[in-house]
């Protein structure tokens, strides 16, 4: 069976560019498409070839990995070729010092599971079909056959103090922590892993700049032309503060069921609302509604309609509010509290006490401390929780005990 | 055949520690075996496997190079075993950056011959011939098969800070010189051959402290006893000031021919002279002449018989004399002139003035700066030269032109 592997190639460039924190190099002014992507990217001759590394020491993937993931199809969409690279040999090896949790030496089995695991997460995002648009590849490939010849060659290519002049090292060097010295050979190995994919693109979060640029390093060491590196911004987690991170318990799950992601994403917090739709979705950021809630509302169906289909987008929604409904019986059933009357900033307590779902604020309390009070179906037992405005509160479900419940209208 | 390998174990410390600079650890209070060398070589229930490397990339050898192999020697006099460790991996990679021209790249041919042509001109000096008294290893036999997580095994087993407390990496680093990554490298391997060798002693130059160091850590990783070090004095060459080395030409090479090898030792100076009976002989250091010439004709008779036999050694000797005599046609018919009259310190074209070999100091000076006046030899165009003492002049043949002469004595 023959397929024609000739890609369409388009520009489309605002899908490219969307969201994007830094492109290296990047001379605007050049009409050389080696230090000008938006120059190679219209030249259009040939598919380009988009590396992605990913690290199968884990199997959870959350939104934050979604990012440059969702920027790999945007190349796929143009026409490019999206080259997926696992890093099984690292995994494999772990981390000699045994210092590093995130480095612990995994089975060939372990990293095969954990690598189909994230493919089938991934699997909603990127065009598996379309001959030629995507490479699954595995650095065992060429890694496992280095000798130390090749090994002293990599290392050759660089100085000690370039190396120490990477963010993270400067510091510990600074701090006297102890830099191992395989440390040092993880940066030239992802950049070994770009010329042995002839890459002529690599994506990552800005903290991987330093990598990247070894990258472009090793493959003008190779005699190659040496990539461009295309940096997406860290996703913030949940809680607004933190990047997304799944020790922080501040994320979503790629793997989450819809009714989890939504209701996870229907709270996102309003200053991180914008870098969400930036980075998680396609939608146009000037048409966005006005309304804060709408706004979490469209975030949260888009996302899970994104890895579930619409149906299940739709379908999560409607349970998200069936669950809140649920719990308090008839939507209609549930009174409204109006919080004109509240001063704010306004402690929780004494909004449950001056709704009447409380008898006193010292009942509040008592009853937040002893796990009895839900805000939007969540736990809240801090009984110095604060809010600043009416907009924090406004639409969401006050409940105390099973059935006693009041909606906070602004 | 069968050979009976069982060898003679003797503890003959005095040969083993006659002119060691440092051995470590070295815990002579201990009574463990690991920590204290002297309990070890005492205890004598095997042969000890005694390392020396050895760096092919260059042929000649001289005197400097030879201070380690008779140490080795001296153990295989005491019924251990030498393992002499050809480098040839690392030879034939030479420096990946090219920055050091020691480092240049060799064929295999390249070091096969230079490794033959270091153990011909070391042949005198090691026992070839007892069993199990030598053992000849190259190092690629084991380092060519090392691969990529092996290698970040060994990396992961120091930190970068013990790497740059190494003396020449602290001072490239505060001055700023670009240090290369793979050069971290060199220890470890040096330290692997220990592993591979399962070496109980290391033999080095004082210079090879740190990397015998990194051998020892390198063994307690793999779960092996750790070597001693021992550490023999770097030779001062012909010149009396500077290391022995073949770039500084002040060196006498051990396949410089007996009556070469002969008039370069024959000069050594009085303020080197100690070390050189040390390290490059085995003569009694109590049982020395005084005379100072005396001194310089034994220690040159005595060397020349190690690489060359007794008889060459004498006639060596003869040769000298006859060198000199040569010139002066018959020994007999030179004249003497007696130093008594001379003040010193006294110029050398005073002498030539003074003894009637020149007309006036005038004369003498523009004959020296002509290169028409010889000492013992010597050309001697320096118009300053200055003895301190009859003493240095004692015995020697003083020559202008062709056909005058005047034997100086005291």
């Amino acid at each position: 069976m023959v397929f024609d592997r000739t890609p369409m190639i388009s520009p489309n460039l605002s899908g490219i560019y969307r969201g994007v924190s830094e492109i290296f190099p990047d001379r605007p002014d050049s009409s050389n498409p080696d230090e000008n992507l938006v120059k190679l990217l219209t030249k259009g001759d040939r598919p380009l070839r988009i590396k992605l590394g990913i690290d199968p020491t884990g199997t959870d993937i959350h939104l934050g990995h979604s990012i440059c993931v969702r920027k790999l199809r945007a190349f796929q969409d143009a026409g490019h070729t999206a080259v997926l690279l696992i890093g099984d040999f690292t995994a494999r090896i772990g981390d000699p010092t045994g210092k590093s949790e995130t480095r612990a030496q995994l089975t060939a089995a372990q990293v095969a599971e954990n690598a189909k695991t994230y493919l089938d997460q991934v699997r909603p995002i990127l065009d598996f079909d379309t001959p030629g648009r995507l490479e699954i590849r595995y650095n065992s490939e060429w890694l496992s056959g280095l000798d130390l010849a090749k090994i002293l060659d990599l290392l050759g290519t660089m100085s000690v103090q370039q190396m120490l002049a990477k963010e993270g090292f400067d510091n510990r060097m600074e701090q006297g922590t102890a830099i191992y010295l395989h440390e040092f050979l993880y940066p030239l190995m992802q950049g070994y892993d770009s010329v042995a994919l002839e890459a002529d693109v690599e994506l990552g979060g800005t903290d991987q700049k330093f990598n990247i640029a070894v990258g472009r390093d090793l493959q003008r060491h190779f005699g190659m032309k040496p990539q461009f590196g295309l940096l997406m911004p860290i996703l913030i987690g949940t809680d607004g503060v933190q990047k997304m991170s799944k020790s922080l318990n501040n994320y979503v799950g790629l793997s989450d069921d819809p009714l989890t992601m939504y209701s996870k994403l229907e709270k996102i917090a309003d200053r991180s609302i914008a870098q969400y739709f930036e980075l998680l979705t396609d939608l146009p950021l000037d048409a966005l509604p006005e309304n804060p809630r709408e706004k979490q509302k469209l975030l949260a169906v888009n996302v899970v309609s994104q890895y579930w289909g619409k149906e299940a987008g739709d379908r999560a929604q409607l349970d998200a509010m069936a669950l809140v409904k649920g719990a308090a019986g008839e939507a209609d059933a549930v009174a409204e509290f109006s919080l004109a009357s509240v001063q704010f900033p306004a402690k929780l307590f004494y909004i449950l006490s001056a709704s009447g779902l409380c008898k006193s604020s010292g009942d509040a309390r008592k009853l937040m401390q002893g796990g009895g009070v839900k805000l939007e179906g969540d736990k809240v037992s801090d009984v110095n929780l604060t809010f600043e405005s009416p907009a924090e509160l406004e639409g969401k479900v006050l409940q105390v005990g099973k059935n006693k419940f009041v909606r906070l209208v602004d």
